[in-house]
């Protein structure tokens, strides 16, 4: 696994050469970016505030639209038609799309195509099939004019056609006069040909359907490149008949037949999404050594690696028989994926094993290489020769890079964007991971501001074209079946979007409102991102009455980038059964409140707007938290989360009392803020790997009780900005 | 589809010979029972009372059991043992019991087996591997005995074991000190060797998964007969490498291919479970003749059929190339199913293609039969011929009762117990699934009392051994992928303990205790009963606040029996997303209110009892409508359910005001009473298939209301009757 460098969110300059190059940006578009943040809030009765034209809630934002006048209603009478060219293909994806906008409307379509184009509600016409095996060239452009009375999606190949079918559904709307799509025209195509999600299978095995349904999800976004990685020091996932030892002894019997992995192709091919395998060498091998010990650096025997972390073995790179499996086995692989591209991982070989072993000491002394990175780029070129026999191109993570390597290979990049421009600078096409860590559990808005592209960057019109585009990375340590679509989802939906957008479309409150709504559409594909939370809170609570346990669990995340696995060790063979995977990233409840205490506070020396909610939010926590407390003593697989609700008590009182202080306008004293300000320090460490992703918004109200009288002068915008500079915790 | 006779739901009095036969009553089971029905009620904070030492939450009940003193604590040391025998189904079935004991527990557990029998938590003894193919005469019995030092699991065959390993995880409890099993020792075994549940995937097809999910749930309630549906007028399920045809043209390609079968088939072994198949002839067999008219009855061509109903298409009973292509057909199920039986069906066929038939009806008269029934036999004469050459022995619904049936022959009735018993007279086995038809929507109490033998029986001990056991029957026509887990469960585990457990386990408040519990651990099964609502819910309405909508969905019920069809026209290919598809049977909410209400008139003339919480409950409607009437305005999927919204306004409305009068013991008008009365009656009426469940005790409330002067002078068990008499519809 790639530790990413700290992430760039500074602010970037836009480059208009590769926007003009890349994308017709539509004015209109800016328009209907420009939601006010309030409108998604809850309204005092629950239920969400609708006023205006309807809001549009695509995502990805296609590259140019414009509104219409008009309705096109979808009734009992729906048909599609199908001109010029239609296939197998075509025709699956029109029978999905059909079930799934009968299963939104609840109404039952004829499922035949319509005979007469005319008559059709929806018309397709496209003219080829597109690439036999999706390729990185592939054509996904689309266009789609509604009117009132017909929608035409219009496309040069199929791909195009389902990335439109995606963009449709999308599309409706639903009100007292029925369901009804918005007249409009859109004109779309990806800003990057390469959008991919990495789902790591070695270290925690995932069943057929897991893969299936973020497929589904995939292509709903327009995501086009599974990035399968299928070995780890934890796991051999993958069949192969020519070496079996590989994956019987190197998988606990969890591993993908060859025919399932043609199964997965074949459903991802139908949604035209590459398939593209990783095989990770020579480092992040323990599993292929446990049947083949012969081709390790030191001499074994080795076991399926059950901890997390950067471990020692690694391929001999030395040996002639290391280069001959890796010939029959990468040979196998390049029959059975059909990909232009070979993955071969080639990150954090640590070299210990080479260090001690005297015959790679004397082959590296012989042969005048230096270090070990020299000894590793020598392996890169043979294996290098072994993909291209086998009429593979090479792709691998940032320490591949060396000055043999041949221009058609690809850089995947998790030092940064650096990195990557420095691969363009070199001729090398690179796509960007760091910056998509989805593993890392930070919110969607930090990896919507990672750009594969930044507006401040220094390449020219013809080194940007080698910016093939990134891919979101699920590594695969502390996911299960039951977890890892919450994980992914919805937060990988806006990096589907940076990375088919235009790069201007970076409001992320829109964004935000959006992927709510994306969010619950994945559920009808079989996404189970949200519906699992529950469950997996009955399970710890044995009861059905989880409203409490719910109330906190909205408004803590898990920790951070690697802390999980320091603050609370586990093995790969531990449960993913605990409140730490319950939890989600991206805590909705916490950006709730934290919109609602800024307007709050804006709205001083009222304080009237959102008093009310933030109260009874408050007021919530402290009856969850008395509640919680007695239920965690008949749930022993609560216990960790014993501070974590006394916590919320003290938050809730806190919050509570500052409202009060600002309601009538009477500043809190000095040592209550401290003594408030200290509790919640201590509020915001972990327990059970666990964190408020509160905290920001309580020291606001901390800091806005105790200055009420110096900053009730201001004006809004900067009483605000005020509490906010004081509130940040530098400055406290 | 068999259409069962009305349920019998008298009294009966106890069979004492079969109880002798077949159990050991243990005395102690009474107490256990004897919980009384207030225990589960939601106390006022909202948590479940506890109380007393710990409730067991065995479903089914066991033969017999004695609670001793101690416990066993569960830690991250637990290990399991095993002595004398083991293999690797019982090896496989230790390590589903241990991933879920984890996973629940939130402990991590060495995966070794422990080398020292002495120092395992759970020590399994068990004797051989039990029958190679599961059978009917499987030896299920197993004795479990936990003290607090070690839990020891005796069974002489590894499926006796898998179900000790089901007990051993539903004897889990926990509170402030941790983990553990209460000391007790069991002693187990099924009243009935054929406890089944019949799938039918002819009507919709269902992927595998929900075949596996629904095999690991039916295993956690110890039943062992899948009944696998495959063929209907709607579909033809299995691939028939002979016959291509039958499933290429009469499954719109969903199918099970043979190599999906064995897969269920070995799932299903792992886990002590018989597969049997079902080819349902000569009638329901509209998508066999799709691909083979010529064995038809009338000329064809036929087309899938799309509606619900019976169907005339029948096999032509007087051909021989009928008996040739089902002798090819039968004979390759024969080899693909490795069960003893053989279903064929038989049932429902009205014979109006034979009547049609002139050839049919010169084949009759040649013979001589006189009616259709006669010609059914002599079909049922050569099919059983074909079994019988294909060594399978037959069994099939009441129609194939006839004089030449030979006495291995089993029938499945649907017709009744004297049905059954009729057959048992006549020396024939039988299982009961009449009774047990979870696809009318009926709740689990009904099924519950349904009983194979029940106590007023004339069977002799002799004819009473032909009685097997029973079998659910999930008919397909209104169920998808989402929904039929709800529809299954958790009413089958209701079902499940009636096959299994002694007869006079029949308390009903506590069958519902334990059947909340044993719902929620079939989740962590992958079961999506519970969590699948939520998600058709938030589709409904397309937003997560679904709150309103769900106060409604908990206190309405899909319409009974056979009447969805007829109120709410569909085809196979209609979505199964409406309101009615996520609302389910068997409503919790209604059957606590109908509780609270008993309690709270039970406490005349103080009427406090429950007060607060039946106020709240109807406010909660009141809000619930208002806010869901403007919702349904966004969202035309929930039209059909605008009245409803509207009803429940109307209903905590009637509610309030009785709970008033109750309180103030200030009698309601009689023209009061009468306009209720008259609402809730016009409440009563289904909307979109759906209808209230909570009527009975609006209809008490109100009646009391207006006889609380009345009835305020008798005791409190006089009161109830009275109200509850004078509340029935039939005295209204």
């Amino acid at each position: 696994m790639k530790k990413p460098l700290e992430m760039q969110t500074d602010k970037r300059t836009l480059n208009m050469f590769t926007m003009k190059k890349r994308l017709l940006i539509n004015l209109l578009l800016v328009n209907v970016l420009m939601i006010t943040t309030s409108a998604p809030l809850p309204a005092q009765n629950g239920t969400t505030k609708m006023m205006g034209p309807p809001e549009l809630n695509l995502m990805p934002v296609p590259a140019s639209f414009q509104l219409q006048t008009g309705r096109l209603p979808i009734t009992n009478n729906f048909q599609v038609g199908v001109a010029n060219f239609s296939d197998d293909r075509l025709r699956r994806g029109i029978a999905r799309m059909m079930s799934r906008l009968s299963g939104r409307t609840v109404l039952s379509f004829a499922p035949d195509l319509a005979a007469d184009s005319n008559t059709a509600t929806l018309l397709i016409q496209c003219e080829n099939a597109g690439d036999a095996v999706p390729t990185l060239t592939e054509n996904e452009n689309y266009s789609l004019e509604v009117t009132d009375k017909q929608a035409k999606l219009t496309a040069p190949t199929v791909v195009g056609a389902l990335r439109g079918l995606e963009t449709f559904l999308q599309l409706l709307q639903g009100d007292r006069d029925g369901f009804y799509l918005p007249a409009i025209k859109i004109q779309d195509q990806p800003r990057f040909p390469w959008r991919g999600l990495l789902i790591d299978v070695g270290r925690h095995y995932e069943p057929m359907e897991v893969l299936k349904r973020n497929l589904n999800a995939m292509a709903a976004v327009k995501l086009n490149v599974l990035h399968w990685h299928l070995t780890e020091d934890q796991g051999f996932r993958v069949e192969s008949k020519k070496l079996p030892k590989l994956h019987t002894l190197g998988s606990d019997g969890l591993f993908y037949t060859q025919e399932q992995v043609r199964e997965i192709i074949a459903y991802a091919q139908d949604r035209g999404i590459r398939v593209m395998p990783e095989f990770d060498i020579p480092g992040h091998s323990t599993s292929w050594l446990v049947g083949h010990p012969e081709v390790g650096s030191a001499p074994g025997p080795y076991k399926i690696e059950r901890g997390a972390g950067i471990f020692e073995p690694a391929l001999d790179p030395t040996r002639e028989q290391t280069y001959k499996l890796l010939d029959t086995f990468l040979g196998e692989m390049a029959d059975l994926f059909p990909d232009a591209y070979m993955h071969i991982g080639g990150d954090e070989n640590e070299g210990k094993q080479w260090d001690r072993n005297q015959a790679i000491q004397a082959f590296m002394k012989e042969k005048g290489f230096k270090d070990n990175h020299a000894l590793q780029a020598y392996f890169n070129q043979r294996v290098l020769k072994i993909l291209q026999k086998h009429h593979k191109k090479m792709i691998g993570w940032d320490e591949i890079l060396h000055a043999d390597l041949p221009k058609d290979a690809v850089i995947q990049s998790w030092r940064g964007p650096a990195s990557l421009a420095d691969a363009a600078r070199k001729g090398y096409d690179g796509i960007l991971s760091n910056g998509y860590y989805i593993d890392l559990i930070f919110p969607a808005s930090q990896h919507y501001a990672a750009d594969p592209l930044p507006r401040d960057t220094t390449l020219t019109a013809e080194e940007a074209r080698h910016v093939l585009g990134g891919e979101a990375t699920m590594w695969g340590e502390w996911v299960s079946p039951e977890t890892i679509d919450s994980r992914i989802w919805p937060r990988t939906a806006a990096i589907a979007e940076r990375l088919w957008s235009p790069p201007n479309v970076t409001e992320v409150a829109d964004m935000y409102r959006r992927l709510a709504v994306i969010s619950l559409q994945l559920e009808e594909l079989g996404l189970t991102h949200k519906k699992n939370q529950d469950m997996m809170l009955r399970r710890l609570v044995r009861s059905d009455d989880i409203a409490p346990l719910r109330t906190l669990v909205s408004v803590i995340e898990p920790v951070k980038e690697y802390r999980r696995y320091q603050v609370r060790p586990q093995t790969m063979l531990s449960p993913l059964t605990g409140v730490v995977d319950a939890a989600t990233p991206d805590s909705d409840a916490a950006r709730k409140l934290s919109q609602m205490v800024d307007a709050f506070l804006a709205d001083a020396p009222r304080f009237l707007v959102y008093r009310e909610e933030i109260s009874r939010t408050f007021e919530d926590w402290q009856a969850s938290a008395v509640t919680l407390d007695a239920r965690i003593d008949q749930s022993p697989a609560l216990k960790e989360i014993k501070p974590l609700a006394k916590n919320l008590l003290g938050l809730g009182a806190t919050g509570l009392e500052s409202v009060a202080h600002l309601k009538m306008i009477s500043p809190a004293t000095a040592e209550w803020r401290e003594m408030r300000l200290a509790g919640l320090d201590e509020a915001a460490k972990p327990s059970g790997a666990l964190e408020f992703a509160v905290i920001p918004s309580l020291r606001k109200l901390v800091i806005a009780a105790a200055e009420v009288h110096r900053l009730e002068v201001m004006n809004p915008a900067e009483w605000n900005k005020q509490v906010s500079t004081l509130a940040s915790p530098q400055k406290k």
